[in-house]
């Protein structure tokens, strides 16, 4: 599967030709990470069926799992009303941050009570 | 309650001064909406115990709700890894979306079924 022009010039990409993701567990709704896409990395995504993003720091393509193993396969992307971010629903492997924590949200907490 | 300039300093602003805001629903886990805040805007959200923005288009505050009357009271914020991702989780009032949409990641979707 494959989006069309169309629908990625749809899409509103940030002056850095990037979308934010926000990766969700389909096993609890837990949110494990947000990351950032640019065209290329959602075509691969949807290509591949597993979460690649685009690396800000490495400005590179960044495959979730390629090294670690702890892929994200993708059972829904959403859009939002303005279409400047995405919701994609997985089914995780292992822990989504490099950290070794599931969520990379387990790090600290601001309010409330863990 | 009011953080302390040391923790606003610890986390990582981008080069607007801003960093996004995961907003989920404490009810169901809902993923309600994705927005941006600055260091006072956050600083209200816990003073006042329901979300404050940073609106990007109109560059000044937006305390959710101001108008519709859909606030969102603060029950939890999650620090990301990287500091540079905030996961707050709330109970809300009406719809999050300015379209009535509960979620404005109602609007459309990308890859899954609805």
């Amino acid at each position: 599967m494959k989006l069309s022009d169309a629908q990625l010039d749809a899409l509103n990409w940030n002056e850095h030709g990037l979308i934010p993701a926000i990766v969700q567990s389909s096993s609890d709704a837990r949110v494990l990470m947000m990351a950032w896409v640019n065209r290329e990395s959602l075509q691969l995504t949807i290509a591949t069926g597993e979460t690649v993003f685009f690396s800000r720091s490495r400005q590179e393509l960044w495959r979730k799992g390629a090294t670690s193993g702890n892929t994200q396969t993708v059972e829904r992307i959403e859009v939002d009303c303005d279409s400047d971010a995405l919701l994609i629903t997985v089914s995780e492997a292992g822990a989504a941050c490099h950290t070794g924590s599931r969520s990379c949200f387990d790090a600290a907490l601001l309010v409330g009570e863990a």
